[in-house]
């Protein structure tokens, strides 16, 4: 199966999603660990289209999900970076647009080594914390963590 | 917002939909009025994409759908032929393709006319009951009696 860029962009913009978490790493400087990725669900019946779209961006996994889904994941700065280009140079039409806009600066923040301090992982929650529509209550009790530990001077 | 092929295909693969159903209707000869539609639904924040859905092929309403979305929907047979004939030439690249091709030959047949005599819509509804992947118990009891009434001789 061989994907154009604009259908790429279109199904994306159906069916992707930008993606920010973030898990507790006590042996990090910052305490945390953050996760930024790119994820496409599809059912099973269609992971055909999920390896094409590896193929597509040249990185990434698919692996069964939940049930009978199948996810298309890239979590790699690397992959990260040539999506967020694919992304910037092809726009996506659909609001999702806003969160990779906010995506694109926490990889890049990631990359320019951010999200190893505390100062520099806040930046990043609060960027996180607009994306997506859902309420996000751990990023904001890690939010309040960082904020508190900052006040106390600690970098 | 202008719309390219490639990107309509794309999103459609992720979010349209091809259904067809069968309401009640005594006055026709069958005794049912075929509803095929091709629908798209987005939550109103993207309503911007459903209308420049309209424009591009250049048939069927936008309207308010359940709580926060709404919907793109083709009912009119015109616009319907002018939908298949575009999907034929790009064609869809998940498994939707399958049920578009089902939704195609139903279409064809109510151009024909088909859907209006009791063994016309039998072999409509056989069709749809292979469409999408949930049971239709509504579909497969309109067909138990279509398929009794013309075995007792009606057309």
């Amino acid at each position: 199966m061989k994907l154009t860029p604009d259908w790429v962009v279109g199904f994306v913009d159906g069916e992707g999603c930008f993606h920010v978490s973030l898990t507790r790493h006590p042996e990090m400087t910052a305490g945390y660990q953050v996760l930024a990725e790119f994820v496409v669900v599809q059912h099973k019946r269609d992971v055909a289209v999920l390896h094409a779209l590896k193929r597509f961006f040249g990185h990434g996994v698919v692996r069964p999900n939940h049930g009978e889904r199948y996810a298309y994941r890239v979590r790699d700065l690397d992959g990260l970076a040539k999506i967020c280009d694919f992304f910037l140079r092809h726009p996506l039409k659909t609001r999702k647009n806003v969160d990779f806009r906010k995506f694109r600066r926490i990889v890049f923040l990631m990359q320019q080594g951010e999200h190893l301090s505390r100062s520099g992982l806040l930046r990043i929650i609060r960027l996180a914390e607009t994306m997506n529509t859902q309420d996000r209550p751990a990023l904001r009790q890690i939010r309040q963590e960082l904020q508190s530990s900052l006040s106390r001077g600690k970098e």
